[in-house]
């Protein structure tokens, strides 16, 4: 406990995403620092310092928008707030009027409302055009997930030439193979192809129990070893997206019953893709496929066993984006979506399996293969 | 131009940075996905999905902490939006005032204020300590600076080994020696020390000086060439930063005079470091060094010229992190920040170099060193 007691006063933060990528998409435009964007009468503006000024002018060029720095607007050197920037494109246009995110930060909205500016949140999504990729989009995904393609069969190899020592870790020659060593090789792979791997998870045993567990320490025979690689391209921001898991032989049969049952699981969800149908039914499919052969999902235990995360989420610009799993999600025809479902037992282990698809009037259609098969 | 051109009302948005890294910072705990964080009567408070619920209790255990579930807080399933489980947890606990941080998004504040809560935005830092350093963190950091420096050298061997073709530009063999085949060597030199580049910069000529263009295509002789190396460590989640500038002779004097500038700007503010001085002082101090030589910035000029961005900012969880150069910005003990001037002509090039200092009563104390040298 390293914090002041004495704190009177409840603090409530979330921790959340950007929406950096929407303007991203929206303008070619995007910077490791915080931006303003404003889009009015279909018009792109941003708001950037003088730092960011000579890129963010080549995008507008290039998306017949528009770049405003502080000194461009005027303002004093010590008016330098970011929300004094907005605050003062807003006044040169004459707005008085303006709908922002729902992610928008609080106390910059309640500058510019007690600047008289009258601001509510969103109904809509700001970039819904995100959501149906077009065909550069869909080349640069695919490339990214060649990239995961190559890296999973340079780790699978890894795996294969690995040999059992006495305890039953895996080694090369005198070496025991961990969870740190086959990343970095799958990051190495990654990179060969100009893609960032910023968060692999090689994980075995308990920690492939915990989905978001990237994994550490020797990698055990017999156990499942999760291995999920998300690239993202350095230059074109588009990300890939891939699970599979391995196992290394003698493995009990509760293990193989396990990952088959996980396989038919992610048939039976890419059976179900296709324009129109809910994203929440290709779950549910995968669900009942588990369900079938005995395998149930129990999210109030105290430790969730199961399949207890959602069966995929839209990728682009965001590993994680537009469309998730929702109450009212439909899928639609370019919509590139993840197809992964996933078993966990508490302690012990689990299995994932995912493909990146994109969703067509025939169905799922895989852009890029990479083989299934656990044995290694 | 891609957008629908009828929306009527303007769109404003900030494209702005996660508060994700202090939560870690007091927790030990972080995830890909948005999640809550309470601090009430000095306890924290994390509200997670199931997905992340053994990770998160992990960490809880740790730091004394206590991990909510949408299962726990016995939200029905169609009442899971993120801000539900705040509520519910607000209401299981009968507080109806929180404070919350500027970034905290609006019609989440919105959600809560219209059930009853009181919704302040704190004056304050959440995680004022975050600042200033303990030992364990200098150790991280010198960890990923370390990698940083591995890279540098790494990177300017290759620019050493490289010979110049008929055209001016660098080749080794037959092939033109590259920004992203650079960046490709930086980044495995990154990897084998358990580090990710996800930003790394490597420019040349008229990207040189675009501060934050990561550089692309060949490399000229003659020019200086900007590498800007930042590792985050994949385990500690901690950050280096580094930059330096090389030229492959023969060099324009004007460019040499330049360097030399740069450099004893750096010295400049180097020797200005201590506690209690003004991070703003420093600035100055490079700035006069500069404008001594006969270099002076304009930012009001249509293209901004000079010294276009702060001396530095501080490292930690986060790359660019609290102390930052403001009106009141003092220097701490402890402090850990770069020191990084920078001297751009637009569409010719740019000379950065940047080293990471922690702030002593000594002064400045460079934990890790890199040679400066310009000649490759």
């Amino acid at each position: 406990m390293s914090m002041n007691t004495k704190q009177q006063k409840p603090i409530l933060l979330v921790a959340h995403m950007q929406n950096a990528s929407g303007i991203r998409h929206a303008t070619g435009f995007h910077a490791p620092d915080p931006f303003w964007y404003l889009r009015h009468r279909g018009k792109h503006h941003l708001i950037v310092s003088v730092l960011e000024a000579g890129r963010a002018q080549e995008a507008a060029r290039r998306c017949g928008g528009e770049v405003w720095t502080p000194e461009r607007l005027r303002l004093s050197r010590d008016a330098r707030r970011m929300s004094d920037s907005a605050l003062a494109l807003l006044r040169q246009l004459r707005l008085r009027h303006v709908e922002v995110d729902p992610a928008f930060p609080l106390a910059m909205a309640e500058q510019l409302r007690s600047a008289g500016i009258r601001v509510d949140v969103l109904k809509e999504q700001p970039f819904p055009k995100r959501q149906v990729k077009t065909e550069n989009e869909l080349r640069a995904i695919a490339v990214s997930q060649r990239a995961a393609v190559a890296a999973m069969r340079r780790a699978s190899r890894l795996l294969q030439q690995a040999q059992t020592d006495r305890q039953g870790y895996l080694c090369v020659g005198s070496r025991r193979l961990t969870s740190e060593a086959v990343r970095r090789e799958i990051n190495i792979a990654l990179l060969e192809r100009d893609c960032i791997g910023s968060g692999t998870i090689v994980s075995c045993g308990a920690a492939a129990a915990e989905p978001h567990d990237r994994g550490s320490g020797p990698l055990k025979a017999g156990l499942p070893i999760v291995i999920d690689i998300f690239p993202q391209h350095m230059r074109t921001g588009y990300w890939g997206d891939l699970t599979r898991t391995f196992m290394k032989p003698p493995v009990e049969r509760k293990w193989i019953d396990l990952w088959r049952t996980v396989r038919a699981a992610h048939e039976a969800a890419l059976r179900q893709v296709k324009p129109g149908v809910s994203f929440r039914s290709v779950h549910r499919a995968a669900q009942a496929a588990m369900e079938q052969r005995g395998y149930r999902t129990d999210l109030s235990a105290a430790q969730p066993i199961g399949f207890i995360h959602s069966i995929g989420h839209g990728v682009g610009l965001d590993v994680h984006e537009d469309p998730f799993v929702g109450k009212k999600t439909r899928l639609r025809s370019g919509h590139v979506i993840t197809i992964e479902p996933g078993f966990y037992f508490p302690g012990q282990g689990g299995v994932r399996i995912e493909d990146l698809v994109v969703v067509t009037p025939e169905g799922a259609k895989i852009p890029v293969h990479c083989p299934y098969g656990w044995k290694v």
